[in-house]
């Protein structure tokens, strides 16, 4: 009997040449990529592969489920709040440019009775990370030992932690696609989310399909198909499983860049900020809520009373931060003003996310610093008057070399006119098992 | 004025989506790579993008030029041997199974009265490298310093030599082709070879294009393609160039393995040897001869006489190595027999190539070593008689365990038939600008 051995050059060349990755071929080269026997350079030239051939639906699943095995399946059923198991759910973000509302919704949730097991990442290409964001908070630490998720999930009803021991796989995977323009693949975004998310412990998932200018994924038909893929393999992994299809072709709220949504997602909790990040917020609360049956006829009221921003403070002093001291902001700022007066039309969400990358809030490199003072103020929004001189974007940095650069990528990505840009409808569509 | 910046990921994008990179997208990236400040992961990927999405002509040109650029370009024109310039000429092959041609070519063309500067490679996928096959032999070392170069091209005639120092880029790309399966590709493949020849400081160059299964690519159309595309190359850096389309069905020679090869050269080296061998030889070296204007009415007459013999000796002790001492061979060794009597049918070149690989004659991550010893030797050559019973291959190698997975590679590549299968021609066509 010949054993048949794989090696990387092989699995890659398979993948190449427009054909299917076997079960065995995928086992394998999870499991050697994790333990170091395929090295980044052949991952990177896979990846490259599978964004380019793609891959079916069987080879997606086994996929996943390679990066879930890849780790451990943490597992907080056994928790318990006042005799009751803790209802056990989390939402993901498939990535937008000024997508803070995990920090506000966590906090809606948590206040309504349930209990969020959070894995969150970092920055990718255009996007921010929620890890980026929380770490612009003073102190803020991500690296939570077990013992300490499980008691904030029983005390404060979140945590949010860096993914790193989960489908370690992904976590080295996900490195080299921010680095190796591979980032927007149906099949690398579809099995990178829900291997994190099978692997954190939640039982129900909502999940938030970017479409748009500003998500990874450009067409609202892959944007369905990715969110259709993501509810099938939350259901295969036995999560309750939903996702909504949201607008990602402007920028939510009127910030962008980690301190800066920091800032607007307290004041959304204070019961003010932007209608578009509240709209979201909200649905995506009331979704996660009816996933784990709690009937909560208001969660809107949490935003009103408090409650909401006195569970967002508890998570964040549970894990080291320090919400008295003034958030960071970049040292350098320039503005661009308006040369005539009318109407903002659209701003376009990748242009603005770009800008941000370009300020310093992003990565180019694995492991680079982002900083957390760099980003985008939006003054004036779709569809409001604009008054000749005066302020439409205030951009900031720590490093002003960056600037020019900057406000090249932005240049283009919006316009003042004679009339309002058409109203987009913010949540599109839902998908169901 | 916005300075614009490149970035890794950007460029990646564009070749990933089909674009065309700018010369001064090409300029950065190649510089940026050889100095570490794109990682190996994001040229890994730069790298497949560029095998499925292509390069055109202008992207060859400037890509080879920039790795030319990314370090030295040597010159040997003010050496002189009796008063006058070196005839500096020099060969190189696109890779085949068993192609150990350079061996013999060298000492023939030095005893001709050329000089050979020749920058040489390690193996690449199913092919093994000439200084794998000079590193069998015992104290060869091919790190020269450009002194002794120079000292060899007038003494000896010749000087094979790592291409370390040459063309930096392409060394550090050429390591990450052979793991990550972006070996066969036109643009990358033409640029590599070309890059390292143009910087080596030989005037004349006579390229060895294979076709057929044990090529890189397979296609007569894409070998044709190929050599035009080295051809202009050379000639746009003022070599006098020029190409022969030589088949690489089967592999050359009775033997495949780095010792094994050069058991067999030196036999050619004593007046014997394997017809084919023998006749790509005086090929070669008509062409390489008649490039720099040498008038050698029989080079095979060097054969004859010994004065090939006494090159390939001088050229040897001059790189430390020692013919006295016996040339390794793998410790184990299993054959494979006839079952049945008959012709030997066509042996592929590509899983015998593979099936040396197995062995352990090739590298399967950077830097691996290379088992000298490990090979293949063909007892029975396509169109020979068989009788049942008798010994068709023998396989060596000093890790038992590589037998079941070799052999493997070698089943279904040769088969023992009632007629001899048709001839080839070993030499196709000859390119010239």
């Amino acid at each position: 009997m010949t054993q048949f051995t794989f090696d990387a050059p092989t699995v890659i060349r398979t993948k190449r040449d427009g054909g299917a990755l076997s079960d065995a071929a995928i086992d394998w080269v999870i499991d050697a990529y994790t333990n170091g026997r395929v090295a980044d350079e052949q991952m990177s030239a896979l990846l490259m592969a599978i964004f380019l051939r793609g891959m079916n639906g069987a080879e997606i699943a086994r996929w996943t489920a390679a990066m879930v095995g890849s780790g451990e399946r943490m597992d907080f059923t056994d928790l318990r709040r006042d005799g009751k198991p803790l209802a056990l759910v989390d939402k993901h973000s498939t990535g937008g440019v000024g997508d803070k509302i995990t920090l506000p919704l966590v906090a809606v949730v948590a206040a309504c009775g349930g209990a969020v097991p959070q894995a969150a990442g970092r920055g990718l290409g255009h996007t921010g990370g929620t890890l980026d964001k929380l770490e612009a908070i003073p102190g803020f630490s991500a690296e939570l030992p077990k013992a300490q998720i499980r008691q904030q999930l029983c005390d404060v009803g979140a945590a949010i932690f860096a993914a790193g021991e989960l489908a370690p796989a992904d976590r080295k995977i996900y490195a080299l696609r921010d680095i190796t323009a591979t980032v927007e693949s149906l099949p690398l975004i579809a099995s990178s989310v829900m291997s994190k998310k099978i692997a954190e412990g939640a039982v129900a998932l909502v999940l938030d399909t970017k479409v748009g200018s500003g998500a990874f994924l450009k067409s609202e038909a892959e944007s369905r198909e990715l969110a259709r893929t993501m509810v099938e393999l939350g259901t295969q992994h036995g999560l309750v499983t939903r996702a909504l299809l949201t607008d990602m072709n402007r920028p939510l709220g009127t910030t962008v860049g980690n301190s800066l949504e920091v800032a607007e997602s307290l004041e959304v909790l204070a019961g003010g900020g932007p209608a578009d990040v509240v709209e979201l917020t909200l649905a995506l609360a009331a979704e996660m809520l009816d996933a784990v049956h709690i009937d909560a006829t208001d969660p809107a009221q949490t935003l009103r009373d408090g409650s909401a921003m006195d569970r967002f403070r508890a998570l964040v002093a549970a894990q080291g931060g320090d919400l008295s001291q003034p958030l960071p902001i970049g040292a350098h700022s320039e503005s661009i003003t308006a040369t005539h007066s009318g109407t903002m039309g659209d701003i376009d969400a990748m242009a603005v996310g770009l800008t941000v990358w370009r300020l310093g809030a992003g990565r180019s490199v694995p492991g680079e610093r982002v900083q957390s003072g760099a980003g985008v103020r939006i003054h004036r929004r779709p569809g409001e008057p604009v008054a000749a001189g005066e302020q439409l974007f205030t951009l900031y940095t720590d490093t002003p070399e960056r600037f020019n650069a900057a406000i090249a990528e932005l240049d283009g990505g919006w316009s003042v006119g004679e009339t309002a840009p058409p109203d987009r409808p913010l949540i599109i569509d839902r998908i169901t098992p």
